[in-house]
């Protein structure tokens, strides 16, 4: 798998144009939903002319198969061939999933990220992981693919919702947190409408990318990208089913970055004042969650789920310090129950 | 991708038994349908005392998103881990969809192909070609992705109908056909039944890991391997959704072989004696397939959905001659017809 080719531009219509000048593709199709088709194809619209627009209804609810049979379907009637190109022009949804259904099409067509959201644009667009929930479960089914180019403008981040954009602050927390100590307090002395967005999208890229062209399947250094997501992901996926209470999944992060930090004090040894400053910090930005007692046994059974563990142990990548992240440290389900019964007791 | 690591053997439960013994999986699982099950896990089953048996339902007709989503599940239940391995015991189709859940089932998990039928054997379990049926289209959606290892006994073959051995026979010709003249007497002197399989099978191997070896993802030479399946591609599927009249895939590529045999007189000059010499050996091998007139546009329509083609043109591999192929033949729907017509007017 290559690298990732990631641009950061002031000027989406410029470099896609020039993309598009200098390859010869056989068809063109560009992923939207209904947001990023009202707010960011009007940006590129007109490179677009002969283009296939895809409309898929916008959701983590919607990355399903389901989905996948629609955009399948929708290329092959537009007679796609291998020589052809999709456009994923949205966020982590549209990128993972667009990302999985052009890299299976065929077994294989060409594929660009347009991430349009500031989570996308410092995370899931890079490091080629795609993919789709199933049967309750975060990006169960999937492939590791990168796309042939990603290119970010934080002109799209104008029109997004504060919740969202709060919710790709988390990964750039995570980012500081896990292998830059020097990043984190040009964070954590800012409040949240004075973070500095174009610092961090190129800080979060250029971690990310060092990190995973060290190991690009997750066979080791790659699972520090993981610290917060092994309790964050069954947050996110056990809030999906329980319709009310939609999280989206910074916000789950953010939550379990917390209480991995707890987890950290237990088996690592971070300072407590360091997680003090994590936790302080996370909860000034982010609301509480709302979990309660009957919530945790079905969270912890969710965890062991996730794909990054082995052989039934549930494995955790935790904090030595803030800055220096280590990975496959197991944890009991009983510390995974003190840990979130810790988060629960904040007031 | 890592050419595959294909083992001949007499001794399958050694073999087998030799690679779980060097290899540390958290869990095991068996893909069989009801009748390898009944024939073929037999002379493994000991070696698999604690392995989740996966059964499906046998044939092409079930190669699809659906079964899929039956192993996915069923991998789920069993709480497989990236550490786990699937075995896929069986034909063509438990090779190409086995292959595929395990290639997408948390981003990949190893998986092993023991090839149980002369068609898996010779061609499906080399190659790294993985995939379901879509939308009326052969692996229309998959990816590209090595077993981990292809053990192959012919003691399978044993308990196979003569149809299925003859299905495998048409791939065995094609090897010789696109790159061994020298090979191509050794089978077009002897009757069916006289066949020497371990060699077809030692000969047909060697040939298709040497050219996908060259090009493991058909930017190129690899289409070769393509020479009869672009007509029989489509007279499989068109007679998959017709009922009545199931087809082998081996029985539609060995008419797609005669009818490519047609164009490759027509664009490439083959001499007409080697044409004849084809068309008798295959019309003695196999039955004429009942083609009418009606079908002709149908089977066209889907030929031009095919995977190599490119910009709306259909490009054939043909033959310059018996053991010499070539690629990107670009041929008109007006030659193709013609070609199915002077199939249908064999006497």
């Amino acid at each position: 798998m290559s690298p990732d080719r990631v641009v950061i531009t002031n000027d989406i219509r410029h470099i896609l144009g020039q993309y598009l000048q200098e390859h010869s593709f056989s068809g063109i199709a560009v992923l939207v939903d209904e947001n990023t088709r009202q707010h960011c194809l009007p940006h590129i619209n007109e490179l677009l002319e002969n283009a296939v627009v895809i409309e898929i209804p916008s959701g983590e609810v919607n990355k399903n198969l389901d989905t996948c049979k629609l955009i399948w379907q929708l290329l092959t009637e537009a007679c796609f061939d291998r020589q052809g190109l999709l456009i994923n022009l949205g966020g982590g949804v549209i990128g993972d999933m667009g990302g999985f259904c052009a890299a299976t099409f065929k077994r294989g067509i060409s594929f660009i990220n347009i991430p349009t959201t500031l989570l996308a644009q410092v995370d899931a667009s890079i490091g080629g992981k795609l993919g789709i929930d199933f049967s309750g479960y975060k990006n169960h089914i999937g492939v590791f693919s990168t796309p042939d180019h990603v290119m970010s403008d934080p002109v799209f981040l104008d029109t997004l919702p504060e919740k969202e954009l709060r919710s790709g602050f988390a990964e750039v927390i995570k980012h500081a947190l896990i292998s830059d100590a020097e990043y984190w307090p040009g964070i954590a002395q800012h409040e949240f409408s004075a973070q500095d967005w174009p610092s961090h999208i190129q800080h979060s890229i250029k971690i990310k990318k060092q990190i995973v062209a060290g190991d690009p399947t997750e066979k080791g250094l790659r699972k520090i990208l993981n610290f917060g997501h092994t309790l964050g992901h069954a947050i996110e996926s056990y809030f999906l089913t329980h319709p009310g209470n939609h999280l989206l999944h910074g916000e789950a992060v953010a939550a379990g970055m917390i209480m991995e930090s707890y987890l950290s004090a237990d088996k690592l040894g971070i300072p407590g004042n360091e997680v003090s400053e994590i936790e302080n910090f996370i909860i000034s930005v982010f609301d509480k969650i709302p979990i309660s007692e009957k919530d945790l046994e079905p969270l912890i059974d969710l965890s062991i789920q996730d794909k990054k563990n082995e052989k039934g142990i549930i494995n955790f990548s935790l904090l030595k310090r803030i800055g220096q992240a280590t990975y496959n440290i197991p944890v009991s389900r009983l510390e995974m129950k003190e840990a979130l019964r810790r988060y629960m007791s904040i007031r």
